[in-house]
């Protein structure tokens, strides 16, 4: 369905709110959709995929935000390039509407595997990533959203029915497990590579107890043995792909919320919020809103391996 | 400045948020202010005022967001039918753009002034509020908008000068000091309104640590005697209007925010943060985010009087 205006000249825009649905049949029902992208490298691939996806494009709006520096900007070359080409290319294909936002901070670190995951740096590095994806959603969530896709820049694999698949289950914020292809003499194999989506233990539960008010406890990290169970190592290769586990933190790599999830103010907290921060800390947020998040073990996209 | 838009066609928009100022001279830079109302009630003075605002009107985005239920469905009507004479009326008076939000869920109290302030109501009450707020803004802002002004529905005098007079203080959170008008043995008098903008106290430190995780503080009840100096008693008539005190808690009757601080996350808690929800918790929010609150003790705004 089109966003439930309900009158209204150009200047006007009038909007019931319980009038949007998002429902498991958000295919059938038109509900309208926003992916949301922070973006400090261009993967063909994931553009690759995000074209490739085959739920209604004019039922699609896209949001970029890229942080500044050197190597967001030829980024930013590449994805306007892409954009252009798109948005002037055939009817069918066109996005609803790509907004691009440029973020007025640097991207406090390199871009690097390795640095990206040094513990050294998490905090600092979440906490600018949170203020990129708060700036993203607040700016281009409108009326008219049902749904918000959280995918991240460097997934070079996903299904195109990815929006459909999520939405299915019908939960407020559910999330895919994110794998990585590698080779292992030769052979090719996959590993767990994104460890945000956990249930939470006793032992994570104590930690935070035992903690300075600011301190963050950071998941995947030996220096930090959370005995959290992680969805990562839920996946089971044959099970049945919308398998759902209940989950205390997410990752944000390929990440569905329900619209009024956000409207009802959960964000991605820059700040320790129970000792959480970013997508695990809006997890936590989402909760204390009234808001389960969920998980699928076994339904896979794939992160980019340098 | 119009929105600092550095490129795109009709379905492509590319911003530079850095390139969007908040600044004291919000009036000779053009920028654009966005001015959101909870409205359960209608009154013509706050209409009038609004209106009469002299901050250019071309700059000014309106939203509203209204419960469900009786009185506010004839709160609607009266506010449909103004900003419908005021939007097809001479172009100079126009508003930029105007939103109306229903929520999708009623308003759980009577608004009479004595239910709305009984103690015990409070949390639930006000985390209504919290979650209408955030709905609100989350709905409303766009990549164009400087400021937020949070303007409550029954303030029915403020001067026409509100916009540029709180922007004129450069701060990221300022709020003016909410009256009102009453009448002792058949003379005018004022008093004190709202006591929601405050400096903590040691008491009210000492208070919080001593509660359950999901008590909360609530300013102005002799039940729960916080000692925090409330910006409401601060009041010196004849002192000069722009002065201004710093800020722990503050009130949204009449509150400016710099865009940026919402975009980066600071929203109306529903949920107990640090014992606060709502106004007074989204000033505790920003303050993890970064930034602080002010206010102005002797530049009044007065709320109805029933
Ligand atoms: N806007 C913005 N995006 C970023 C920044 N750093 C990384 N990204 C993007 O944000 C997403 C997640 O960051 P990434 O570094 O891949 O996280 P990791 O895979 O968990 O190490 C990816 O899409 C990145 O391209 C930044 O500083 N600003
Ligand atoms: N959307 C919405 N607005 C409300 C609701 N209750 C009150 N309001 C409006 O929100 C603002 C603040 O609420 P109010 O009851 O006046 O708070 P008080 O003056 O502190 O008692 C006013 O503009 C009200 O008209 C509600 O349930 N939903
Ligand atoms: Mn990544
Ligand atoms: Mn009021």
């Amino acid at each position: 369905r089109p966003p439930p205006a309900i009158g209204g000249t150009k200047s006007i825009s009038h909007y019931q709110l319980n009038g949007l649905q998002s429902t498991w049949r958000s295919f059938e029902s038109h509900e309208r959709v926003l992916i949301l992208t922070p973006i400090a490298r261009f993967y063909d691939e994931y553009w690759n995929n995000l074209i490739n996806l085959n739920y209604p494009h004019e039922l699609i709006e896209l949001g970029f935000i890229l942080p500044r520096g050197r190597e967001a900007n030829s980024a930013l070359l590449r994805l306007e390039e892409a954009v252009k080409r798109l948005q002037t290319g055939p009817k069918k294909n066109r996005f609803a509407k790509v907004t691009i936002l440029r973020q007025d901070f640097d991207s406090p670190f390199s871009q690097s595997e390795k640095d990206r995951h040094a513990l050294s740096g998490q905090k600092e590095r979440r906490a600018a990533m949170a203020r990129a994806r708060n700036s993203l959603f607040t700016t281009t969530i409108n009326a008219g959203i049902s749904w918000i896709l959280w995918l991240d820049a460097d997934i070079v694999e996903s299904p195109n029915t990815l929006v459909q698949d999520l939405a299915a289950h019908n939960k407020p914020i559910i999330v895919a497990n994110c794998y990585q292809r590698y080779v292992d003499h030769g052979e090719n194999k996959i590993r767990a590579y994104d460890f945000n989506s956990w249930q939470d233990s006793d032992t994570a539960a104590q930690m935070a107890k035992d903690m300075g008010d600011d301190d963050v406890i950071f998941e995947g990290y030996a220096e930090m043995a959370t005995y959290r169970t992680l969805m990562a190592y839920q996946y089971v290769a044959g099970n049945d792909a919308h398998e759902e586990v209940q989950l205390d933190g997410v990752g944000a790599t390929a990440l569905l919320v329900k619209a009024e999830v956000h409207r009802d103010g959960a964000m991605f907290p820059s700040f320790p919020f129970y000792h959480l921060i970013e997508s695990e800390g809006f997890a936590k947020m989402a909760k204390r809103l009234g808001y389960q998040s969920y998980g699928l073990p076994n339904y896979l996209v794939y992160h980019y391996n340098e």
